[in-house]
C-alpha cells in the first residue's frame, strides 16, 4: 500500500492539540451558527494573533473560504489577479467564478510562486475595457505554493500597487504558519493593507477548518448571510472553531508548523535530485525524469509532479524524521 | 446564561460514538478528498443502510447538502416543489438560487409539514411556460420540519406525481435518524424513486457533517468536481465521513434517535400548553402567548417562535430527562 | 385568426417615430457600444426628460433591464422587495435571480399593485438574521402591472422607507409613458432617490428596447463590463437607441401613451363587465367568468386572465377606437 | 471626425433588405415571445438554408448567443475547450462564466483562429479530476477571428474528437455569411455534428440580431424559458427575426457577405504593409509598427491592435471600393 506521508500536508492527521480541543468544545449545549463561546474565543485569539481588528469566521474549506474572500471583494464582471499557479487558479475547480458568479482571473508570472511585480504593474496599466474583466483585486499567497515566504517588503509594494489602482487585497495563507514558522511577522498582514485573509488549519494540522478574517470592516456586511447562503455557516460551528482554539492557546501552530519545516530542510539536505527552488518552508520541489518516479512509485512512495512539472514533496507536522530518512534512502537508491 | 437544551438539535455536543471516531481516524497519512478508507467504509455503511446502489459523499452542513443535490436535479430556469415551511424555503438563505444559479422555489401546503397531495397534483398540472420557472425536481422531508413523519404509502404517490411529470426527486433527511427511529423503513426510498437523498449527520449528534447520497447514477457525473468547485469536496475528507462510520458501526445513530424522539414525548407528556402537531419524532410544537414564552425567556430557556408562530422545543440524543422534567416544571410554573 | 389587439400592449406595432428614427440612425458608420452620436444623443434627451444626470444604457428587453438593475442594487444573499404581482416577481422567470446570482424576492401585498406601505414598513422592520435574505432594494412599478398610477406623494413615503433602511430603489418603468401621460411627473424619480430606473419602449411603441437609467453615479462603475457580460451591450446599439431618440424628439412617447390611455377609458366605459380596478392608465382588467370568456375567444379576440384571475385588456398606441368599439360590441354580445 | 469604416464589419450600417424587412414585420398585432408569424417563417428559412430540424431563436447579442448556447452544452464545474483568440475567450467580459454560472475556457492554439488538432487532441487526454474544469464542450468559430475558413475536412475531425469523448459542440458563426461566400457549406454543419449554432446577423450587416440554432433537440428542452430567464426573449420578437428573413428570402445575406469579402481582397492586394493572415474572407491584418498606426490615426482613420497585435481592418457589406482606394492611398503614404 502506498503510503502518503510526503503527498500533501493535507495527508496528515490532525494535531493533539486540535482533537484535545475538539473533545474540550464538546461540552454541553451551545448556540449555533457562529455564536457560541469557542467561536468567540477562537475569533479572540486569531485576532490577538494578527494583531488587527477583524471579522472572523471558520469554515469547511480551503477553497470556500478564499472564493467567499474573493466573492467579497469583487464583482462578477471583474477579475482576479493571482499567480499562475495559485491554488485559486490551478486547484479549485473554477470556485472563484462559481462563489463570484462568473468572476475571472487573470494569470501573473513570478519565480517561486511569488507575483512579479512588474507584471502586475503591466497588468494594472491596461485600460478598464468593457469587454474584459478589468482586474477587482489581488490575490497573494503566502507561503506560496513552491513554498517561497514573502517578506512584508515584498508584499507591500505589490499591495500598494493594487491598492493605488482601487484594488482589494486577498492573502491566501493556506500555509500562513509555516510562513510565520519561517521568519513572517503575521501582525504585518493588517498594516499593509490586506481586505480579506484566509489562515488554513487543513495543512496546519488541524481537522477540515479553514479561518476567513475580513480586515475591511465594510466588507462584512451581512458576511453570515453570504456564508449561510453558500451552505458555509453551520450550525456546530465549535466544531471548526475549537482546532484554531487548541492550536493557538498552546502556540502549537507555530511549533508543529516549524517542525514541518525543518522536515523539509533535512530532506532537502539529503536529497540527491536537485531542488528547483529554495527550500524556505515545508515543501521541497525536485526535479527527477520519469523513470526515477516510476521507481519511487513502485517503493511505495507516492508523490506527483506539481504545475511546474517538478515533484512535490510536502512535510507536515507529523512527518517524523524517520520517515524523512526512509524516503531519502530510496531517494538516493533510486537516483 | 441562557440553556440551550431545547433551542435545537444542533445545540447538542456531538455523541461519544461520534468523538471515537475521530480518534479512531486520526491515525497516521491518509489519500484526500474522500479517497481515504474511512471515507469508503462510511459510504459502504451508507449503502448497506438504505439497502441500494449510491455515490455517498460527506459536506460540512445541510444547506451546502441540499443545494448541491437540487442543482444536481435542476436547471437555473427551473424550480424547486417544497413545502412552504420546508428548511430549503425558510432557513437556508437563498442558498438553493445560489447553488443552482438562480433556481426557483414554489412552496406547497400541507399539515405538520407534509405536502398537500392535491397542491402538488395542482402545481404540476399548471402550462410549462416561458414566463415561469417550470418545476425541475420535488423536494420532501423526513422527518418533516413539525416533526411528522411521512409513511412510504405516503411518500409514494408523492413520488409518483412528480416522476410521472419527468421531475427529479430530493429528499432532505436532516432528521432521517429520526424517523427511522419512529419506524420509517429507509431501504424504501431508493424504491419509491428518490434521486438524491441528504441524511443529517448534524442533528442526529455528529459534529458538522451531512452525507449526500446520489441514487441516480446519471447524476453523478462529474459530482466531485461539483463538490469542489462549491467549496464542499475538503482534503481531509475522513473527518467530515468518520463520525457516519462510528454513528452506523454501532447502530448508535437510531438508538440515540429512539432517545431524541422518547425525550419529546415525555415533553408532550407534560407539556401544559397544546400541542399544534402530533408528536412523532424529536420535536414539540406547542401554542404559547407572548408572556408565557416572555417568562420562560426569563426563567432561562432559550426558545423561539417557528415558522408557524408556535413555540419550538427540539430534543436530542443528549436531552435528559431531567432537563425535561425541568423544563416542564418552569412551563407549569408560568402556563 | 385570433386577433391580439388587446392581448397585450408589446403586440402592437412599432410607430412611426420608431421606424424614422431607425431609418435615419441607419447612416454610415459608427463607433459601437454605446459610443456613437444616436446613443449620445437618446441619453442626453433622457436626461433632460427626467431632468437628472444619469447613465444611461439601451437593452433588448426589460427582464434584462430589470436583472441588471437589481444585480447593482444588491448581493446574491440579499433580495428585493417587490409587489407580489410585480413583473419581476411573476413574469420573468426567475430573472432577477439570474442577473443577481440567486437574490430573492420578498412579494408584498396592495391594491391594485401599489405596495401597501404597512406590509413594507413590516418587511423592513423583520431582524437582519444569516438564514433569511434580507431585503437589499425596494421594486417599484409605475405604472402598476394593474395601470395604477403612483403619485410623487404616494411614491416618496415607499421610498423614504426604504433609504433609512439602507436600500436601494429600482423603478420599473416599463409604462413609465403611460403614467406620465396620466400626469405622473418622471422629473420626481430622481428627487425622491430612484437609483435605477428602467423607462419602457416595446410597450410605449418601440421596437425591442429599453432604458436603463442609473441615477446613481457609484452604481455606474465599470457598467458596461456589466452590460457586455450578460450580453447586453450589443455592438450596433444605436439601434436600440434609435427608437427613444425619436419618441423623445417629437414628444410622441407621451401623445402616443395619452393615445392608449385614452382607448383604455373608452373601452372601460362601454364594456358591460366590471371593472376590478381604476382605470387609471391604458389597461381594463374585467371580472368575467369562463363561460364569457370562452365566448370572447371563439369571437375571435385573444386575451387572458392575469395573475389577479381577471381579464385583462391592454390598450396601445395603435389602439383604434374602431377596435375598441368593435371589441365592447362583443362584449355586450356576450355578457 | 474618425472614419470607422473599416474599425469593425459592426460599424456599419444595416442592409436596405434589413430596412425594408424591419418596415414590412411592422404590420399589425401580432402575439409575442417570438410565436409570431415573422419569427416563425425566419427561423423556416435558417433551417432550410442549414438543411437542418432545429429549434431557432433570435437574441440581441453574439455574446448572449454564445453565453446562452455554451450553458445549454455544459455545466458550471466544466470548461469550454476554444481558441485562445476565439471572441468568448477574448472579447466578451466573461460571459461564459456568467451565462454558466461559473463555466470555464480552456484556451487552445492554431494558426490563424483555427484550433490545432494536436492541442485538442492533448487537452482531451488529460485525466478528469476534481480540481480541474474538465472539458463539456468544443467551440468552434467559423470564419475565425483572423477571418479564415474551416473546410468541412477541417472541422470534421475537430468535431469527431469533441464527441468521441462526449463534448457537445458549439460554433460560433458571427461571420457564418462570410464563410459561406468564401464557399464554405453550411449544410454541413448538422451533419458534422454542432449541437449549438450561432448565426450572426449583426456582422452580416443586420440591426442587433443574432440566431441561435439548436441543432441537438435534446439541448432545446425548455429552451424558452432559459432565454427568458436571461432576459433574451424580448416581447416584440418579430424586430429581432425580421432582417433574417429579409435577408435570406432575397439571398441577399451571402450576396452583401460576398462583397464585404471582395472588398478585402481588394484592400489587401493594394495594402503596402505585409499580411499575418491569409486573406480568405473579409478581414486583413497587417503588420505595422506603432509610428505608422500612428500616423494612420492622424490620417483620420480609426482602426486597431488585435489581440495577436497586428492591425485589423474589416470589410463589410457597406465598404465601398472607393473607401478601400482611399484608404491603400493613406496606406501607401504612410508606409
Amino acid at each position: 500500500m502506498a503510503r502518503y506521508d510526503f503527498a500533501s500536508d493535507n495527508a496528515a492527521p490532525a494535531t493533539p492539540e486540535t482533537m484535545a480541543a475538539l473533545a474540550a468544545a464538546n461540552e454541553g449545549f451551545a448556540s449555533g451558527y457562529g455564536t457560541d463561546a469557542v467561536c468567540m474565543r477562537a475569533a479572540e485569539l486569531i485576532r490577538g494573533w494578527l494583531d488587527a481588528d477583524a471579522e472572523v469566521r471558520f469554515v469547511a474549506s480551503g477553497t470556500a473560504a478564499n472564493g467567499l474572500s474573493l466573492a467579497t471583494l469583487c464583482q462578477p464582471f471583474e477579475a482576479v489577479l493571482a499567480h499562475e499557479h495559485a491554488h485559486i487558479c490551478t486547484d479549485e475547480a473554477g470556485a472563484p467564478g462559481f462563489f463570484g458568479h462568473g468572476l475571472g482571473l487573470i494569470p501573473l508570472p513570478g519565480g517561486s510562486g511569488r507575483i512579479d511585480p512588474g507584471a502586475l504593474a503591466e497588468a494594472l496599466a491596461l485600460p478598464d475595457v468593457s469587454y474584459r474583466q478589468s482586474p477587482g483585486a489581488l490575490s497573494l499567497t503566502n507561503a506560496t505554493e513552491y513554498g517561497a515566504v514573502y517578506s512584508p517588503g515584498e508584499l507591500g509594494p505589490l499591495i500598494g500597487q493594487a491598492k493605488a489602482a482601487g484594488l482589494g487585497v486577498h492573502l491566501d495563507g493556506a500555509r500562513l504558519a509555516n510562513a510565520a514558522a519561517a521568519g513572517f511577522d503575521v501582525k504585518a498582514l493588517a498594516r499593509l493593507g490586506v481586505d480579506v485573509l484566509v489562515i488554513g488549519g487543513t495543512k496546519a494540522g488541524m481537522t477540515a477548518t479553514e479561518a476567513v478574517v475580513v480586515l475591511d470592516a465594510a466588507r462584512a456586511r451581512r458576511f453570515d448571510a453570504r456564508l449561510k447562503q453558500a451552505g458555509q455557516l453551520p450550525s456546530k460551528a465549535r466544531f471548526l472553531a475549537a482546532p484554531f482554539l487548541g492550536m493557538l492557546e498552546e502556540a502549537a501552530l507555530i511549533r508543529h508548523a516549524a517542525h514541518a519545516n525543518a522536515m523539509a530542510a533535512r530532506l532537502a539536505a539529503a536529497c540527491p535530485f536537485p531542488c528547483a527552488h529554495a527550500v524556505e518552508t515545508n515543501a521541497v520541489f525536485v526535479e527527477m525524469d520519469e523513470a526515477a518516479l516510476a521507481r519511487l512509485h513502485a517503493a511505495g512512495w507516492f508523490v506527483y509532479r506539481f504545475t511546474d512539472g517538478t515533484v512535490r514533496f510536502m512535510c507536515s507536522w507529523a512527518t517524523t524524521a524517520e520517515a524523512v530518512d526512509e524516503l531519502c534512502h530510496t531517494l538516493r537508491s533510486i537516483a
